[in-house]
Order: structure tokens, then C-alpha cells, then sequence
């Protein structure tokens, strides 16, 4: 891999956002990365930790004239800014989003002049953890990032987005904005909402959180480790997941009712046969 | 430590008889081990793995004089063959159950002449896995067991369950066993059916299992890695728990409803407002 831009501007200095800058300096050293975030603890904290070279504000020139511009932020703040930062960046700049949902953010620009300067991305990586303090460089590695009307962009914008996610260890996939949200709505979002729930269901019932720490096992603190999630990150990305995401709870949900009906009538052998099924799980997991 | 058992039998040779089975040969080789399992398969492997030193019948002499036996088969398993297994040992065996009920377990052998050579227990661990393969000598290092009805119990039984438990590594924390169903109902056996049925709605939508592969995240696999759990052994559990867990599962399924509703108004204060009060299980897990 050559270096083959210059200059990084991260919008966003969280988990995602500082993660990129600690991949990108680790290979390429001389690339210089400008830091932006509203919130001035972490922007402190990201120059603390030489996650970038130097905070700058979002109108900056040298931001907006940067080679690569990433925008690790909420994807409501995504949408709120997109349109009016293609606008102001340079001709050369180009810009890579790293949000979870994709169709409202690829339709607020798809009549934009500078629509083919912009990437829509989503990497498939993350922890439960946020904030700076919880980037570090290996993050991206062996996993899937996710583009979206990659046929949209210009030949530099195609360019620059290949380097970047080879450049941090990802493997591309293709598909379309809608088919995008409708799956991460079952295989992302969903998982967040059940998890979420069911803190909220277990902390309601157990007043004496003594009782939680006692009895739990490794199998609740897995299936609930999501619900130490960022409420900021998550609540915008529901919403803008609307539709297919309250299908699926739909869905959940049902399932749900289906298998506490087995439970009442004590029919074990409906039990056993719903969880058969969910075992095909295995084959999709390691 | 010292060695106060000569002869051990254990009841189900899968993960959890079989670590107990390990744990116990680890640390005090001297100790004859029987295998007792239905699944011949399963008695087979253990024995070559090396579980165990022998395969036994369950109403061998040698196991039902052992000085300790070790009930690791499913909660079904346990209530149906206790009694009658406490009617045949000999006045100085003591009989250990690991289910994960305790209630109807206790409540079958209550008045039982031989109750107090019984010690109910449901050591707090285990994984994904099951059979005698997926069993490990360090399972129960560090974790917690629970002990019901212990004031049941006569001394050799409180003296053997107390060098047990000691000896694999845990530590034990006594309650009554309707309390012990009740708590286990919110934070094991739902994670259990929420994490079944997550599995059963991704499966259902995404047809194409290529898809969950490409776009599951790490958090995808941790809340539905109980999925993978056997429906043998769970089945039983649920339909003990039924009271208890069909509560729970009312709870979880009005907090899922009452997100859903938040989301389809566009609330997203109140969703933060849900997501941050679920965030405060941050306090009780690691």
C-alpha cells in the first residue's frame, strides 16, 4: 500500500472515528489528521492520547480542504451536515461516512453537485465502549465494511475509499442503500433493542442489583452486553431505521408470544422444536 | 485440601458432569470415578477422553455405595429418578444435583426419609457447548453455586457439598429455592429464550444465510450466541420455571412494545431516556 493522500480530517473522535486515525497513523505516519468534535473533552482528550495531529473546527479550510474527509459522528448529525459539507469541500476532497443506516443518508444527497465526491460506508465494527479512550487501531481487522451506490462516486472517491478500508484491514461488500438497512435492522438493530430491553426487564425486577451480580452467568452478561450501548449513537440510527426496524420487533415480538403460548400449555415438544430451529444459528456463527 | 471421598459417580457425562468429573481427577487422581449416561455414545467418549475410569449402570452396587454422586442430566431427568435413587443408595452416599431449578426438585423429595443425604445445588456455569467434547477441568473456577435447603442437609452431606464445590473452584451462596427460580427466571433462562428466539427471527428473514454472515457484527454473535444452547436440556428448564419465566417473558415483551410504540411515535427522548436507565447494567457487569 502507497500513501496516496496527504492530508485526514476525522469529524467525530469516539470509538469509530478515533480507531480510523490510530490505523491510519500507524501505516502512514506522515499522513497529517485534523480532529473535529463538538464536544471539547473529547477532542482534548483525543490530542492527549495522539489519536490525531490537531483539533480544527468544521469549517476550518484545511478541513475542508483536506484529501479525505471521515465522518464518524451520530447519523443524525450525519444527515444534518452532509449536504452543506459537500458544498464547501474542495474538488479534490473526499468524504466517507461510517453510519448505520444508509438510505436517508444517501437520499439527502442524491441530487447534490458534488453527490459523486461522497462515500456511503458502513463498517461492521464496534464495541459496546465509546468515547476516545476506547479507540485503538485493530478494530476494522479481517472485518466487513459495507458500501453503498459505490457507482455513484467519481474514480477519487473510489480510489481514496478502496485505499482507506484496505489501508485498515477491511473487506468490502456491495448493495443497495434499502436492502442495506433492511438487513442491518435484523442482523444490528434488533440485537441492540433486545439487548436494551432486557437490562431494562432484569434491573426493574431486581432491586437488589447484589442479586444480579451473584446469580448471573457468562450467557446473561453475553446476551446483554449490548445494552451498555451509547444511547446518543443508537436512538438516531432506530430512528432513522424506522420502518424496517419495527418490522422486525414485529416479528420479535411474535416469536416471543408464540414460544410463551408453548410454555403455558406445557407443550415441550413445540419448545424443543422452535429451539431445534434456532440452533441452525451454529451454521451462520462460528 | 485433603482427599474425603474414595469413589465418585456422576450422573450425565456432558459439560458440566464432565468438568466435575476433570476437576475432581486433577486435583485428586486417586479417586475412582464411575460414568453413568443413557446416551452410549456419550459414556463412550467420556471414557476415552479420559472423564472417567469406569462406565457404569445407574443401579450398579459400586455407584449406589459411591461415597459422592453427582446428578448432571437434565432438570427432567433429575425429578424423575431422585427419589428412588435416594431409596437405593447407602446410608453414607451423598447425592449432589447441579440443575438449574430447584423448586420442584426440592419439592419432589421433601419428604423423602433419606432428604438429607441430598444436597440441591446449581453451580453457576456452563457454555454454549454440550457433550462430553465440550467438557473442561477449569468450568467452575471462580464462579458461584448455589446452594437451597441447606439446613436439609446432615453433616457428611454439608461436609461433602462444602469439599466439592471448594475443590472445583467455587464459591457458595445459600437461598430458598422458590427465590433461587424466581431470580434465575429474569437473569439466565430469559437471556436464554430472548437470545432462541433472536436466532429463530434471523433466521426466518434472512433466507439467504451468506447475508447474516457478511453483515453480523461481533454484537450480533454475542447476544445470539445462546441460541446455540440444547434444547434437551432447556426445554425441561422452561417448563419448571414456567411461572416464574412466563412472568418474566410478560415484562420483556411490554418493555419490547413499549420501545416499539416510542419508535414508531418518533419519541427519540424517551427512547434515549429507555437506552440510558438499561445503560446503568454497566454498574453490575464487568
Amino acid at each position: 500500500m502507497n500513501r496516496i493522500i496527504n492530508s485526514l480530517s476525522v469529524f467525530g473522535l469516539g470509538l469509530i472515528g478515533g480507531s480510523f486515525a490510530l490505523a491510519i497513523k500507524s501505516k502512514f505516519p506522515d499522513i497529517k489528521i485534523f480532529g473535529v468534535d463538538q464536544n471539547h473533552n473529547h477532542a482534548a482528550k483525543a490530542l492527549e492520547l495522539n489519536l490525531i495531529d490537531e483539533i480544527k473546527s468544521a469549517d476550518d479550510k484545511e478541513v475542508l480542504g483536506s484529501d479525505l474527509i471521515i465522518l464518524a459522528i451520530p447519523v443524525s448529525a450525519i444527515q444534518a451536515i452532509l449536504s452543506e459539507l459537500l458544498t464547501k469541500i474542495s474538488d479534490k476532497t473526499v468524504v466517507i461516512d461510517t453510519g448505520s443506516t444508509k438510505a436517508s443518508i444517501c437520499q439527502c444527497v442524491s441530487q447534490h453537485s458534488k453527490r459523486a465526491q461522497f462515500v456511503a460506508a458502513h463498517p461492521i465494527a464496534g464495541t459496546e465502549y465509546s468515547g476516545p479512550e476506547a479507540a485503538f487501531p485493530k478494530l476494522f481487522e479481517g472485518k466487513k465494511n459495507i458500501i453503498c451506490e459505490f457507482e455513484l462516486c467519481n474514480d477519487l472517491a473510489q480510489k481514496y475509499a478502496n485505499w482507506l478500508f484496505e489501508t485498515v484491514g477491511m473487506n468490502n461488500i456491495f448493495m443497495d442503500a434499502e436492502n442495506h438497512d433492511k438487513h442491518l435492522a435484523y442482523v444490528s438493530h434488533l440485537s441492540h433493542i433486545s439487548s436494551f430491553m432486557l437490562g431494562l426487564t432484569i434491573l426493574n425486577i431486581e432491586k437488589d442489583e447484589e442479586n444480579i451480580l451473584n446469580l448471573a452467568g457468562s450467557g446473561f452478561a453475553s446476551t446483554v452486553r449490548l445494552a451498555k450501548s451509547s444511547p446518543d449513537m443508537w436512538a438516531p440510527i432506530f430512528q432513522q431505521n424506522k420502518t424496517h426496524l419495527s418490522k422486525a420487533l414485529d416479528e420479535y415480538i411474535m416469536q416471543l408470544q408464540h414460544f410463551q403460548k408453548q410454555l403455558e400449555v406445557g407443550d415441550s415438544a413445540a419448545l424443543k422444536a422452535l429451539m431445534h430451529k434456532a440452533n441452525e444459528i451454529k451454521k451462520v456463527l462460528k
